[in-house]
C-alpha cells in the first residue's frame, strides 16, 4: 500500500508555505499520498501571490484523498480564524500551526496516515498563543506519550548525528552527562536504525567529550570515568565504537564507516552537520509510533513571501519520511509474521 | 634578499624526515633558502631506506648555505648520540628534536634565518628526555621571551581560525574566558594579520560559546555578560563581528567574510578546520619576533620508516612561511622608512 504522508503547513508568517507548494511541484511523481494539512485559505492566499502553478485541492477528511488528482496538492482544511502577516509573530499563526501538527500526530496514531513532515514553526509564536511546548519535538512527544529524540540525517554525505544533549549551555553539559543518558540514547538509536532504515546490527560511533578525546585522561576525565566505562559495558548489547576524538573523526570522515554517530553538545554535532548538508540536511524525531522528518532550517521571516526560499531540504524530508514509512511497515509486517 | 627558512627533523622515528625530504624533492623552485636542521647521518638513514632522490649536503653554519647546489637539501648537523627506531617514544630522539629547535630558533633571534617551518616532535619523548615543555610552542615563547597564540590557517579554503582556550577540558573553558584574555587574542590576531598577512585593517569574527550564541541569553549567560560587552568596547579599535552562532557561521562559510575567526574552544575551531583542511592545513604560532609554521600532523608512529607518509601539509606550512617571511620583511623596511 501507498504510504500517507501528511504536511503540516508550519507559521503562515514564515516561508514554510511557499516551501510546501514548491517541494509539491517537484514531489508528484513520488509514490506517496501527500495531503498538506493547514488552512485553505492561507495556501491559496500564497500560491496566488508567489505566482505558483500548483493546483490545490480542500479535503475535509482522509478518505477523499484519493478523489483528488495527482497534479493537485490536497489541502486538509484546519479551521482558524489566521490572516498571513509576512514576518510577524502572531499568536493566531502560531495557533493555527499547533491545531495542523495535532490534527497530524493524531491521524498518524489512528493509523489513518504515516509520515509527517513538519514546515517550521515560530517558538515564540506559539508560546503567545498559550501552547506550552518548546516546538514540535516536545509536542509530538507529549501526544505520543513516548520519549524521543532528534537525530540529523544527510543522505548524501552519509552524516546521521544524535545529541547526548541539546540545548544546554556549555559549561552545563558535562553535569547532564550520565550512564543512563548516553544509554537511552544509545537504544533510542540503535531500535530506530533497525525499524526506521531497516539496519540489522547498526554500528554507532560515539564522540569524546574534551579535546582529543582528552588525551587519555589528560585533558578531562569524561572519557575515563564515563564514556569507556559505560561503552564497555553496552558494547555486549550493541556494536559500538568510540569515544572519539570529534575533530579528527569529522576530519577523517570516519562516519561514514558508521551507521550513526552520536555527538556529546549541539555545536559538536551541528556545526559538522550543517557544513556537511546546508541545503540537504533533514532532522528527525525518533521514538515516535510514526515518521516524522522535518526541514533543516527555521521560519526565515526575512525573507518571508519574497519567494525566493529554497525548497531542496523539505524535499529531502520529504523523500526520507517516504523511505523510512516504508521499511517501518516492512519491518511491522515481517514482526507480525515472525508473530 | 630571499629569505632563509629552517626545517626543523622533529621526531626521527615519527615520519618527520620522511615528509621533509618528500617535500624538498617537489620545493627546489621556491624562492626561498631551505635548510634542515638536525641529524645529517639520521637524514641521510632515511633517504637511504626509503630511496628517496634528494643529494644531502651537511654543512655546519649558515654562512655555507650559498655553496650548496640547489638540487642538494643542505643540513644544519647538530650533534647527539640517536639512532632511529621507527615508532618507538625515546628520550634521545626526543632530545635531537628539541636541540634542532633550539638551534634554529637562535639562529632566527639572530636574524641569519627567518622561518622555521617545524616537523612533528613527540611530547613524551622530549619529556624523558628531561625537557620541561609541552611542545614546539611554548617552547618557542620561553627562547623568544614572548606571549604567543596558535592560528590554523587554510589558504585554499581560506578559513583561518584561532582560539580563546586550547588544551582546556570542555566543563573548564567558561570559566577559563575573560575579557582580558579574549581581549590579548585579539590583539595579537589583529598584529599578526597586519604584520604577516599585510591586510590593512583585518576583519575579525568572534564565536559564541553556547548553542545557537545563546538564543539571547536563553542558552547560557556568556554572550550577554561577557562576549558582547567586551566586542562592544574592542569595536572601537578593532574590525569585529559577533558573537556568532557556530553552526550557522560555519554552515553558510562565514568565515570567508573576515580575515580570521576566534573560536571559544578547541573543537569549536578544529573541527571545521580539519573538515575543510585535512591534508592542506598548516599551523602558526603567532607573537614571535620569526615566522614558524607546521604541518596540521603529528608524528604518525604507526606509519613510521614505511614510506607512505603524506607530505602536502608540510609543503603548505613551508609555502605559507615563505609568503609570511616576505610580508614581514615588507613591513619592517616600510616601518624603518617611516621612523
Amino acid at each position: 500500500m501507498t504510504p500517507t504522508i501528511l504536511l503540516t503547513q508550519g507559521d503562515i508568517n514564515g516561508i514554510g508555505t511557499e516551501i510546501i507548494l514548491k517541494a509539491f511541484a517537484k514531489l508528484r511523481r513520488l509514490k506517496a499520498r501527500l495531503c498538506a494539512v493547514g488552512s485553505m485559505r492561507e495556501f491559496e492566499f500564497h500560491r496566488k501571490r508567489l505566482d505558483l502553478p500548483v493546483a490545490l485541492a480542500e479535503i475535509a477528511a482522509l478518505d477523499e484523498l484519493d478523489s483528488v488528482p495527482r497534479s493537485a496538492l490536497a489541502i486538509l482544511n484546519v479551521k482558524h480564524e489566521a490572516k498571513t502577516k509576512f514576518g510577524q509573530v502572531r499568536a493566531d499563526a502560531g495557533d493555527l500551526a499547533m491545531k495542523s501538527v495535532e490534527l497530524a500526530a493524531r491521524l498518524c496514531l489512528r493509523d489513518e496516515a504515516h509520515a509527517i513532515v513538519t514546515a517550521p514553526i515560530h517558538k515564540e509564536a506559539i508560546a503567545k498563543a498559550g501552547w506550552a511546548f518548546e516546538g514540535h519535538t516536545d509536542f509530538l512527544a507529549h501526544l505520543s506519550n513516548r520519549r524521543v529524540q532528534m537525530l540529523f540525517a544527510d543522505e548524501r554525505s552519509q552524516l546521521r548525528v544524535a545529541l547526548a544533549t541539546v540545548h544546554v549551555p556549555l559549561a552545563k553539559v558535562s553535569e547532564r552527562l550520565s550512564t543512563q543518558g548516553i544509554e537511552e540514547k544509545i537504544q533510542t538509536l540503535h531500535d530506530a536504525l533497525r525499524r526506521d532504515f531497516g539496519i540489522k546490527t547498526p554500528r554507532i560511533a560515539v564522540l569524546g567529550l574534551n579535546p582529543h578525546a582528552s588525551d587519555g585522561g589528560i585533558i578531562g576525565r569524561e572519557e575515563e570515568e564515563l564514556l569507556k566505562p559505560t561503552l564497555k559495558r553496552l558494547a555486549r548489547r550493541f556494536r559500538l565504537k568510540g569515544p572519539f576524538a570529534a575533530d579528527g573523526f569529522f576530519g577523517a570522515k570516519l562516519y561514514r564507516n558508521f551507521d550513526a554517530t552520536l555527538a556529546m553538545y549541539h555545536d559538536q554535532a551541528l556545526i559538522p552537520f550543517k557544513m556537511l548538508a546546508f541545503e540537504t540536511g533533514v532532522n528527525l524525531t525518533l521514538g515516535l509510533p510514526f515518521v516524522r522528518t522535518s526541514p533543516d532550517h527555521g521560519v526565515a521571516f526575512d525573507i518571508a513571501g519574497k519567494g525566493i526560499a529554497n525548497e531542496s531540504s523539505f524535499i529531502e524530508a520529504t523523500k526520507l519520511a517516504l523511505k523510512l514509512a516504508i521499511a517501518r511497515r516492512a519491518a511491522q509486517t515481517r514482526s507480525r509474521v515472525l508473530a
